[in-house]
């Protein structure tokens, strides 16, 4: 239980959280913070807050746990505002797509990583964003990575943890730098490619015949390229290392592929395509 | 209402074809052949054909329409081998992926397109295979496209489209070469560029955590790696100019999109994005 959550960015991501903790009763009172007043309005209206405010330093006061939920590259400003207004026992933790750059932004800001600071990742989402796209089941059978460092503080772990269960999330644990690697394959690169895919559509003259027969593949394989543009400008930049490396990789491998249909190399083509399915089919079909 | 069906290729793509005619009370006969027997004893056991031969000659003589639903690699053995074999009323249609190899088939294997040769292509598909996989209901409000050439026969085309449209489907029409271009973008690329990540997922190191943490845009992005690789590798060679020009255009796409990553430039990446968040949100969003 809760006494006073603040969230800075109360939007898809802050507005389900908000929601499923009111939905729990897990919250005695949720404070919103953002940029536009008029969003902050809305979040009201839902149910998802009970206040705002759009001072930084005076959300966070009294807040036993401040949730950011920005885009990463507003986390630093955040944590400057808060310096200075967080109680002793206050726990910061964010849902940020990279943690090395929010971990290295919290040392930056605070002069040492805090030990309440507890780094965290929910894996949920949606095409559709800011707070009248917030649901209350976002997170239910989700996942939510916590990358705590080596200092952070067991007891804010636990109620970080505690708080994403109460949504119906389940936790796992990463290490900061694997998480990065792992997201970068898993979400990040995908993002890119379905944005590239898209804009090579868009240029080849026979874009609306192109929608017109999108079958499943391309459906399935585009939809993510209906997220917000400025999430995915911000996770390019700041776990830039990890998805570099992993477009260099996927790069290789099509110019590896291209070769063979240039060759119609049947054989290794049969190969490559039996490959990826068997692994595909072993490590998540059972998931679909 | 047709009198003999016969299907070659009795798995997904036939089979439900099959399956759903029977349905519509469509076929007096739906005779089946392919190489595997134990598949066809399955296909009469699941109610989709009625009888079957392996003797692909004698499978032809007395059909209405002749049905080809085999990998593209084996269009134009089967087009031989029934050469000779066809009533003079005798229609023949097909289900290739890419149309140009299959009327340049059947130029080869009788001289000239016979004017009763109606190319078409339904555009459904799951990624299991197989007529344990097929459903009476797989074409329902899915687009079967057909691709007339200049002598294809309208009453050949009215017989073709009348047979699609039993089974639920919906008729629209292109230019052979048309349709291997818009597919080529549409379903082509986006298998060859899902197997491709699998492939490259799949030398990382960390696979397993992956495949553990893959939220939805991986999951929707890797699934037609599941599909069939010799449907696959037949595609990718026989539909060779059109997809090559795609991964061309994808892969320099990609290589700026890098460049971007790589120079963190904020705002051009956040323009690429929303770019092709906008195409995608008008001309598919709707339909999701």
């Amino acid at each position: 239980m809760i006494n006073q959550l603040t969230i800075f960015g109360v939007g898809l991501i802050g507005g389900s959280l908000a929601l499923a903790l009111k939905k729990a009763g897990y919250c005695r009172r949720i404070v919103g913070c953002s940029r536009r007043e008029s969003h902050l309005q809305q979040a009201v209206e839902l149910g998802a807050i009970d206040s705002y405010t759009l001072d930084a330093g005076e959300a966070a006061e009294g807040a036993d746990v401040v949730f950011l939920a920005v885009p990463l590259g507003a986390m630093k400003s955040i944590l400057s505002d808060i310096d200075g207004h967080l109680s002793a026992e206050a726990i910061v933790t964010d849902a940020g797509s990279s943690k090395a750059s929010v971990v290295e932004a919290a040392r930056e800001v605070f002069g040492t990583i805090p030990s309440r600071f507890v780094p965290a990742h929910p894996i949920a989402g949606r095409e559709k964003s800011g707070v009248t796209a917030a649901v209350a089941d976002l997170y239910v059978d989700h996942k939510v990575i916590l990358t705590p460092v080596e200092n952070t503080s067991a007891a804010a772990i636990n109620t970080v943890a505690a708080m994403w269960e109460a949504t119906g999330a389940k936790i796992a644990t990463l290490g900061v730098e694997q998480h990065d690697r792992v997201l970068a394959a898993t979400s990040h690169l995908p993002h890119v490619l379905a944005y590239a895919l898209v804009d090579t559509v868009s240029r080849t003259g026979y874009v609306d015949e192109i929608f017109q027969f999108a079958a499943g593949g391309f459906r399935d394989f585009s939809r993510i390229a209906s997220s917000d543009p400025t999430m995915w400008r911000d996770i390019c930049i700041e776990n830039r290392a990890a998805i570099l490396e992993n477009l260099d990789h996927f790069q290789s491998e099509l110019t590896k592929v291209r070769e063979l249909i240039h060759q119609s190399d049947e054989a290794k083509l049969f190969d490559l395509f039996d490959h990826a399915k068997s692994i595909r089919d072993a490590k998540i079909a059972n998931r679909d």
